[in-house]
């Protein structure tokens, strides 16, 4: 194992209390302690956004709690949904009377527990909806199916700028559903992830292969292949992603190269650059491109590309100022 | 090999293309397309701050060009110095008649290449003086003779803030060598990185094993030993670091947790965890801690520690405002 950590059953109470300690101006625990409430919450009553998901994403779910953005994160353990209590302690924590927003991935696991997290809000008379995350286009066919990766960013982004707004639930709820709309992503592994409990790889990986289109938990891709040149590899992705989103020249799109964890920044950028050449020689408009660990699957290598097609009322969401540790707008 | 490259010749051209694609309100080209100019310099006549190293450390040394941090990165290849034209070419990009101040980390290479780049700037009339960043504890006994870790971004910082305040270069340059007086760095390294020319690892490394004080380029630390748990490397990384710095209960520092490429962003968090302990329960007092990746080794599993004492005129400049890709205050 290649990992730097104590006892593996322990590492996600270490990583939020190592978290929490090193952006106390940012979040706090609440009363659960996988529920991380934002320090900079509006004291005016508004609808609360909640993201969540399992550990081993970081800095997505945690990252993003702040100012004008999620205003909290419920915790699960690695690659496993939040349990239903903390999904409901997270209302409890910040509903201010005008609502939760639950925005999560699409995964089994966790519609199951975040929807008994629903359920337990409406019993105290407590509204929650909820907008899953659906951007990966090759995970299925039919959208709603689809699962969310690195597309989560955009999408809880501009649900937490309109919260910040003064929206109301319906409102914030449509403005997610739109970006969710608008949003594609696809990615590529070069290796597994590594589980601190068993200290092993989760599937093997010879190195020199790839997989287009797997999911950050290693669910499926296209075929195990040979590792191909980066602007190969790049031009496969787009061609998936921008025949989905059926992009159309003089449209413009919010785009992002995320990295998996163990992909050096060198080559996001690497593959950053083909990807404004291909979007660009499209006729497409790049706006405010993002290279980085966003959405991560621990030390995995590989990367994913996402493109959200913008129109005025997104753009000026997602270009809202923001206070997070992980996004500064 | 893992890396997602086209041309391992070429990844630095492709790399720096991509990062200026990507961050273009930030930085621009010179005209010697190894030297990379703030857009936000201010257009009064100023200190400017030149940076610079080779590849393959990014965000370093690339990351940082922006407001009140650095004016110009100079870049070389990867592991390598920039070329002296390049140094000076940096110089001739950015000079405001006030002289210039390289900074970069200590390593022969890159003292023969500025000091070049310094003559050269002579002849031309125009003053540069030299700050090395010698942060890395175990390297040498001889503070001069230390190698420049992650403590050049702490050290690059303050410099920065102290040009853009409108300070003289001697007093750029002598705070600047405060900051790396006070600043303090350790690593510990899981595996090599990969170099993309040859798909290879610089040097061979089994699973399962760690060395406590190897260089960022693989520079031999104390011995080749089995990993173990963070908490344990936490504390022989501070062992170290306090004792060099004589830190005393009631100093105050900022505090750096840096990953160098490969490591998870949870295995940050677990080991900050740790240090913000051991730190407070020493009396230390913990001014703004940073977590994340600042300063890598490209795809290299491991972790470094920096810390850097305070007074008031060094926190004042560490904390002054500054914008830049890979820091936002």
């Amino acid at each position: 194992m290649r990992r730097l950590v104590n006892d593996g059953y322990e590492v996600v109470e270490e990583m939020l209390e190592g978290y929490c300690a090193a952006h106390k101006e940012y979040v706090r625990f609440a009363d659960n302690k996988r529920v991380l409430v934002s320090q900079k919450m509006s004291e005016e009553p508004k609808v609360r956004v909640i993201v969540g998901g399992g550990s081993g994403h970081e800095p997505l779910f945690i990252g993003y709690v702040g100012e004008n953005f999620a205003d909290a994160s419920v915790v699960g353990n690695i690659n496993t949904s939040p349990a239903p209590d903390a999904c409901y302690d997270a209302v409890k924590a910040v509903d201010s009377g005008k609502g939760c927003l639950f925005m999560y991935g699409n995964y089994a696991g966790d519609v199951m527990n975040f929807d008994m997290g629903v359920e337990l809000a409406a019993e105290d008379g407590i509204r929650v909806e909820t907008v899953l995350i659906t951007d990966d286009v090759y995970s299925a066919k039919n959208v709603p199916d689809r699962r969310g990766v690195a597309g989560d960013v955009p999408v809880f982004k501009v649900a937490g700028a309109a919260a910040a707004k003064g929206y109301d639930l319906d409102k914030v709820k449509a403005l997610a559903e739109k970006a969710n709309s608008n949003t594609y992503s696809m990615g590529v592994a070069l290796s597994s992830s590594t589980l601190p409990v068993t200290g092993k790889a989760i599937f093997e990986m010879d190195e020199g292969d790839m997989e287009v289109g797997m999911g950050i938990h290693g669910e499926p891709g296209i075929k195990r292949s040979k590792l191909e040149p980066a602007d190969k590899v790049v031009d496969q992705l787009l061609r998936y992603i921008l025949e989905d989103a059926q992009a159309k020249a003089g449209e413009e799109y919010h785009v992002m190269v995320n990295g998996l964890g163990g992909l050096p920044v060198m080559d996001l950028y690497v593959c950053y650059r083909r990807v404004a050449e291909v979007l660009t020689e499209k006729g497409i408009v790049l706006h405010r491109p993002l290279v980085g660990n966003y959405a991560t699957s621990m030390d995995m290598v590989g990367m994913s590309i996402t493109i959200v097609r913008l129109d005025e009322e997104l753009k000026e969401l997602l270009d809202m100022s923001c206070d997070t540790p992980y996004m500064k707008l």
